[in-house]
């Protein structure tokens, strides 16, 4: 496994590969690596046999008040981790090599950008495009992998892909989750295990909705009413935002039909968390 | 030659002719090819050895006012230009195939598209980064060829690719000029003989500035009231701007210095031009 932190390096490597015919799948990271960004790995090198991960704490899609000092960067132990999963370049930038002089280039994705996420973090889809379009044009992957854990930004990232007409497929991967239901994230990191035990609830209220959906419930007021009831347990959890939409265009929905994403954003002390389900009834 | 209105068909020629070693050039138009296109495709044929030209006239670079129906179309004339200069693709696409559906897409470079055309074209950049970014995806050219006379566009092409990480180059053309000094462009069919007699006032003015550079002067307020001056015989002319700017950050000159740009618009009857000089004091 070669690690590089130059792009003429990745570059370079990733022309080798597609000299010797590799097909090259490239798993987009911020690093500090889970069992979410393993299964990925897994998936990319199942449809490709030259795997790139990049890690990049990437500067321009945190808010002023958000964690982008205190993100994990756990470098040794992601390395570890891609080394064991058979991964071929870990590309890890420095901040100055992806932005060498003050960035004036952004891409801007409307509408899928607004809802959700978007209005509670404004600015963050506009800096996760532009970085993934840079790291896209880095690379020069045939797919790109991501996780449906975070719906919004696999939403935008297939528009833009679509869009710009780039020349590369986006694979979205299923949530990977731990026992008691929690989606895997790098922030889980941040909880205690108290606070661990009380987000179990998120997900418990997206199964609520499954199980309302598939006892015939549709209407998306009541769903998201009783998902919100869900919550009256866990006084320590405040909402953010509790949406049924659209999975594609990400359309707040009335009611319920072919794929629907269920999506919670929380707050958990200093903590945000987010999550969702598909929902499909099939008409 | 072939000419093809598929995005299919052009990456697929593409393909074909990389695998057999060429390095690719694309000349992006609006058609209307004149002896400023030829020049651009001539460059391309001495840097590579694969030259596709791409004829769109990108309504998402038009204001909704501006000339985006009447804009000239004479595809035959195009065609046989092409093909009498050795272009090896002519990728000419609908409207469709370029749009399919809204775009939500767009690439927006800041700064270098505020100043200049960009005060009286709001979105015009927009558009022309949003469809070059499309073009590029779609052909993947080792190098592309633009024309000093649009100097914004060309300075704002080559920040998105630098900021983008594009695998491209981007090679800026000098601009071709009838005798009389007037640029040629396009928008010159719009002209009847009197109007394009006078339109030579605008080189006029920019020799003017050459001169007086040359003469020791380089104060930016100076040199632009005298440029001014050169259009009081000339009352069918009406200037939108007249600028003295960095050619590369568009950013407004005090004093000419290296590479400094002086830049004009102006209307004749219902037609817009531009033009420009770039003036290098050496220090």
């Amino acid at each position: 496994m070669k690690v590089v932190k130059k792009i003429q390096s990745v570059r370079r490597l990733v022309k080798a590969a597609r000299k010797r015919g590799k097909i090259i799948g490239l798993v987009p990271t911020m690093g500090a690596l889970h069992t979410g960004h393993i299964s990925l790995i897994k998936a990319a090198k199942k449809r490709c046999d030259f795997i790139v991960v990049s890690i990049f704490v990437n500067p321009t899609q945190f808010g002023p008040s958000e964690d982008f000092q205190r993100y994990p960067r756990p470098v040794k132990e992601d390395l570890a981790i891609c080394r064991k999963n058979g991964v071929d370049v870990v590309f890890m930038p420095s901040t100055e090599e992806m932005y060498p002089e003050r960035n004036m280039t952004w891409v801007d994705v409307e509408k899928i950008t607004e809802g959700l996420c978007g209005q509670f973090r404004p600015g963050h889809f506009r800096g996760v495009a532009t970085v993934c379009a840079k790291l896209f044009n880095i690379v020069g992957p045939d797919f790109v992998f991501f996780g449906q854990k975070d719906a919004q930004q696999a939403a935008v990232i297939k528009r833009m892909a679509a869009d710009l007409n780039m020349p590369l497929k986006i694979a979205v991967c299923p949530t990977v989750r731990e026992k008691s239901g929690l989606a895997i994230s790098s922030r889980n990191n941040y909880l205690s295990e108290k606070e661990k035990a009380a987000a179990a609830c998120i997900y418990k209220a997206l199964e609520k909705c499954r199980e309302m959906v598939s006892d015939g419930i549709t209407d998306a007021n009541q769903l998201k009413k009783q998902m919100k009831e869900v919550f009256y347990e866990e006084p320590s959890i405040s909402i953010e935002y509790i949406c049924i939409v659209d999975a594609d265009t990400l359309e707040p929905l009335e009611r319920v039909g072919k794929r629907a994403l269920a999506a919670i954003a929380v707050h958990i002390g200093a903590t945000r968390l987010i999550d969702n389900i598909i929902i499909d009834t099939g008409k």
